[in-house]
């Protein structure tokens, strides 16, 4: 029997750790790094097992687990929707994962996903934005200035050379909260009192916005040709932002078909309404922006490869930073077949 | 808004700690404890949300979650199925879950589950033969002698009073550590030569193998009448225990129709072969053992509920114990929509 030390820890990378990480490989290069990761894996989408997330819905949200695999690795995220949370002093979103070896099932790494779930919704926005927008955009509207606002800015940023932005938020604080939260940081940024004004000469629209209804952020007589929409917060069954009228005008790019169609805005659309999968324009099978004057639409709900990608990404940086800390997750007595052994083996040791 | 002090803290029970609470709790009381939790959740059943566990399999193995919820509480666990593992020094299961709160998402526990999930599963079978198994029952057979089956042992007499073993494994020294661990805890232990020896006179035969294949652990010749049969082995597509013909002269009790017969021993059996839910017969909606001659199987694949029961159990000892650590599993901003913001207060303070 080959003697494998410490096999019972699983390092753990904490939300101290985690802001930690992001700062020392710095956010535009990490927003980079992990937009590469999750387009190398959209490039490769045939090698994933797929399946819808596993969503347990009640009155006030969602809870949901994202299990993907690529035959060698396996990785699942935890991840709530609660709006009602924020009166609440809580977070609308939280997550957490796993990443996990498939040749033996043990975990190789858990860690907090809130903040790596706005960074790894942001670089999947930007990657598709690099396909389907003009490739001359600078300008991007924000709808909805929460906690994702941000990293769509910095990540439009960083990947695209976003350098102005038109925010709106129905609470003018979230606005200027984005706004400070972005000074300093190389935008040009103007706080709309309206999504109408937001939208006016913006190149890409990015509506994120947290209300689990069927809400119209967008109206059609909004969105003029050559948009790029970038519709982030409608991700739920019953939560939507656009007016479907938009939705006919454009042409529409999803993640993963079978979930989108119950969590997208084409929920609002017949089942069988043509739709383009982002990883095939990725790998060039399919055409994306094909004119100027051409309506993009990404209906991003959020897929399971995307936070496969983010973990990998995470669990790369580990050695070199040793921002992480070893979790006793994993019995591991000294002969395997021997768990009750290690249970009298602890009493003995305790008297 | 409220503060709510610490809301980034998720209480999480290491291995070193499981064995501390089970041992504090004590062993019996702990498996008497469980098996009321479990009981209970059965008795009120229909309150669950209940789904197949969804299973990513490779040629070496499983890794499965295991979500369900009550409305008040959500539940999920995930847990690794690898024979192979054994000869590598690792466990063929491992396991951890989660508890959270349906109404905000939030996990309210964090803890391993390798040695709760073989708690469980052995509280959970002596639930069963409570209600399957003759009244009289005193002695079991107990075929597979690894990981799980002191556990068994342990539950039997703990819920039952089963004060006679004997085992039988292909591996003779399974059998030995298995004697070895139950020594001087009230058994009359036999180490037998076959499976047909040990299944001699026993009131209760306990299949608990772990190759994955179809294997004949019994045969039907072997299975005398008033006999209640414990198979927890065959828990996989591809994996049983039993000779059909057992199946077909037994009265077949499951958890949760749906998942067994993808995954039990009634895999062998067409689709609409009928069996009996066990929490029917716990809530005396259906009969469980009607004669002292019928033979009664409990087609056992571990079901959520189960385990949404140990979760509910281990975090209901955590207050009075302290056996667990704090982890700071997720982000908690001062202001819940400024996740960014937390991150460039990270920042400023590293300088």
């Amino acid at each position: 029997m080959t003697v494998i030390p410490n096999l019972n820890i699983v390092p753990f990378v904490s939300v101290d750790h985690m802001m930690k990480l992001v700062l020392r490989v710095g956010i535009d290069t990490f927003l980079r790094e992990l937009a590469d990761a999750v387009e190398e894996d959209f490039r490769r989408w045939e090698s994933f097992d797929k399946t819808p997330r596993i969503a347990s819905h009640s009155k006030e949200g969602v809870i949901e687990l994202m299990p993907t695999s690529d035959g060698t690795l396996y990785g699942f995220k935890y991840v709530n929707g609660h709006p009602k949370n924020m009166k609440e002093g809580r977070q609308t979103v939280t997550a957490f994962g796993v990443l996990s070896d498939v040749g033996n099932g043990y975990p190789l790494l858990l860690t907090e996903m809130t903040i790596l779930t706005a960074l790894r919704t942001a670089a999947t926005s930007a990657v598709a934005a690099k396909y389907l927008a003009r490739k001359n955009s600078r300008s991007m509207a924000i709808i909805g200035n929460g906690a994702q606002s941000e990293f769509q800015a910095r990540a439009f940023k960083a990947i695209l050379g976003i350098d102005t932005l038109r925010l709106f938020d129905i609470d003018p604080s979230a606005s200027e909260k984005c706004a400070r939260n972005l000074a300093g940081q190389g935008f040009a940024i103007k706080i709309c009192e309206s999504a109408q004004e937001a939208v006016e000469g913006a190149d890409i629209i990015t509506t994120v916005t947290a209300d689990k209804q069927y809400a119209t952020i967008l109206t059609d007589n909004m969105v003029g040709p050559g948009i790029h929409i970038n519709a982030v917060g409608g991700d739920c069954p019953g939560k939507t932002e656009l007016h479907r009228d938009i939705l006919l005008r454009s042409d529409i790019f999803v993640e993963y078909p079978p979930q989108t169609r119950i969590e997208g805005e084409i929920q609002q659309l017949p089942a069988d309404y043509p739709v383009t999968e982002l990883w095939q324009v990725i790998t060039g099978e399919k055409q994306g922006r094909a004119s100027e004057r051409q309506i993009t639409l990404f209906d991003s709900v959020g897929f399971a490869t995307e936070d496969f990608s983010a973990l990998r990404y995470v669990r790369s940086k580990l050695p070199s930073t040793g921002l992480y800390t070893e979790l006793d997750l994993l019995a591991d007595p000294d002969e395997p077949r021997d768990l009750f052994g290690m249970l009298l083996r602890c009493e003995a040791a305790l008297v």
